[in-house]
């Protein structure tokens, strides 16, 4: 009997096998979970056995943070360290914590233009500090944070202690490298951190699920109850397409990285020049948000005083520009951003508190004929909206 | 300029776009979401923002039991009942939550043959009942559950206690539907559940996503730190591909439920009735797990005394016939079944510890003559092995 003629017919078995099962078609969907695990490690200089596969960035970073806290069997509340401008699944998680009274959290500000200062961190770090949590690269504003000095200042931390008290694994270092993968260095032995949090949303043609790594000598606690799967920390039958499509679509991305984040680099610089040297754009007082230069190579993010950052986005969209108002991962929060406030009280004062910030994020089709014509744009609409607003 | 000429192409943009940006993609992007909740929420018989989606099964499950635990404002701890056949999302959140000493847990003993007496549930409710979360249906025997009288006895504790004492919504009810949604009845206010969880993986053609339907009443808290996707319930980007194919393929199923189970019950009944009048089958001691008619359509499992599961399912395997032993979502765990061992004490005593059991799923590719087929390949095989097993 040809083996089509399977008398198992569950609903799913054919377009979405189980890697879970014995049987034979478990098997192959085993090896393609396995085959894609052992790329992402390569990428990422780790061992297959590091890597979790999660259900997204915000998953992976709950996981790194949770899993920590709930893991840590010291004396007393652990303590955990942040920094003002994360993406809402750490800062939110942080906060989360507090609330439940299961960590003390510090929330160490970065500077006027976005990024961390390390001596602030090791500054911060307690007794009982059990992670440091710093995104690689700003979601909103691109800034690039200072990873490896970071490590640095743990690492010399935990050297300083051994010397006087029980050595300890603590305090781990987690990044968050969702806005990073594209254009940055994503050698986790080089970088020395100990958690890192990938997302297939920001890869081209990656299936939707994130990645954890977790070094080998970290102790976690899944967030979920449930069955073995992914090392037994992450249970839930494994999204096997998605996981395919990701491991292929990561391998793409590195391939592409360098020249693209060259060509990219130009390209911001250019628009951002174009931006400072606009008339219309300068009379009307355009902040530039985030380092001019350490910043992703596809990010540019401004602020507009008294003109409703919404509106602009309408105004651009109908001209068949996409940008974005705040962190659009945080839907039906009408408040100002909570990166754009955090450089806002470190000194550039913004015109009011309801300026927002409008982020351009340029991609692979971006070319300069695209720029010069945004660039014209705005400052059509920033000339038809003035008369209303200032 | 035309509509393709837009500078912002960040990589995951025209594939996978954002339900919450602004703009005009996530304008359609927000609409195509709203769309696959109401045809969920139509066919549960709920209201659209009463259906949250998740990342799969697992998440909803523990969305459910973590989410009312963590929502509790009362006084000491929380106590939430379950039985001891349920799926592993839910028995590991319970027994996670005992170990963190954030919840009392009661676990209820199962009948012999796979069913709940709802009187049992009702007794073990106590004054901080929170929850109680039994499976619509089994994972591994497809043994239904009495899930209207299980609620009916809940409804007559709140009301006797209303009369006495403050009324409370507690306790409240969640039913893990994974297994039934492509045969039994989903109307939620027939059911009189507060939660319901429903998972892609069991659906033709769906997208690997999970449901928890939750009434408008009832408080819930994230588990996730995040973004406010969801009803702010469940943070991170949402799986739009798979939402939409999710919403789609649930009301496929629903179309032919009612075909496919008068045709499946007949087929899984004349499968049954092969194996239990098999000469070979008689004669090695074959034991039906679970009850004979009150199980899915599409589930037979049984336990052969003596001879190993896994064996039996790389035999069967072999030649064509996917089978899969123990619960699939258990992965790399040796141990016996707990719900074959929850049978097992109750009075139908397997011949070893080491017996594990096999189940065959039927599907709409499924026919007489499959069956007739498998039983005969089941036989050959056991004649060929007895000899060194028995």
């Amino acid at each position: 009997m040809p083996k089509s003629n399977k008398i198992y017919l569950d609903f799913a078995s054919g377009a979405l096998p189980n890697p879970s099962g014995i049987h034979a078609e478990g098997l192959r969907a085993r090896k393609k979970l396995q085959n894609a695990r052992s790329k992402v490690a390569r990428i990422l200089h780790s061992r297959s056995e590091e890597i979790i596969f999660t259900s997204g960035g915000t998953e992976s970073n709950n996981l790194a943070i949770q899993g920590v806290v709930f893991a840590w069997q010291g004396k007393g509340l652990p303590h955990i360290i942040t920094t003002n401008i994360e993406h809402s699944s750490v800062l939110e998680t942080f906060k989360m914590f507090q609330k439940r009274k299961l960590a003390q959290i510090t929330i160490v500000p970065v500077e006027p233009n976005g990024i961390v200062d390390p001596r602030k961190i090791k500054k911060s770090i307690k007794k009982n500090t059990v992670l440091v949590s710093v995104s690689y690269a700003n979601n909103e504003i691109g800034t690039i944070q200072p990873i490896k000095e970071i490590a640095k200042s743990i690492r010399y931390f935990k050297k300083a202690r051994a010397k006087s008290l029980v050595p300890s694994a603590y305090p781990l270092f987690h990044t968050d490298a969702v806005q990073a993968v594209n254009y940055l260095d994503l050698n986790v032995e080089k970088l020395g951190v100990d958690l890192l949090t990938l997302s297939g949303n920001k890869i081209e043609n990656a299936g939707r699920v994130g990645i954890l790594y977790k070094r080998k000598s970290v102790s976690l606690m899944s967030i979920f109850g449930g069955g073995n799967q992914e090392m037994g920390l992450r249970p839930g039958t494994e999204n096997l397409p998605a996981i395919v499509e990701f491991g292929e679509a990561l391998e793409f991305v590195q391939k592409i990285k360098e020249k693209e984040t060259i060509r990219l680099t130009k390209l911001r610089d250019y628009f951002i020049n174009k931006l400072l040297h606009s008339n219309i754009l300068t009379n009307i007082g355009m902040i530039l948000n985030g380092d001019s230069k350490n910043r992703l190579p596809n990010n540019v993010n401004i602020t507009i005083p008294n003109i409703p950052s919404d509106l602009l986005v309408i105004e651009l969209s109908a001209r068949g520009i996409t940008t974005s108002a705040k962190s659009a991962c945080k839907a039906g929060d009408n408040k100002a951003s909570h990166v754009i406030k955090a450089l806002q009280v470190q000194g550039k004062a913004l015109h009011s508190e309801q300026d927002g910030s409008l982020r351009f994020s340029l991609g692979r089709d971006t070319t300069k004929r695209k720029i010069d014509y945004t660039v014209k744009a705005l400052s059509e609409i920033l000339n038809k909206l003035k008369k209303w607003y200032i």
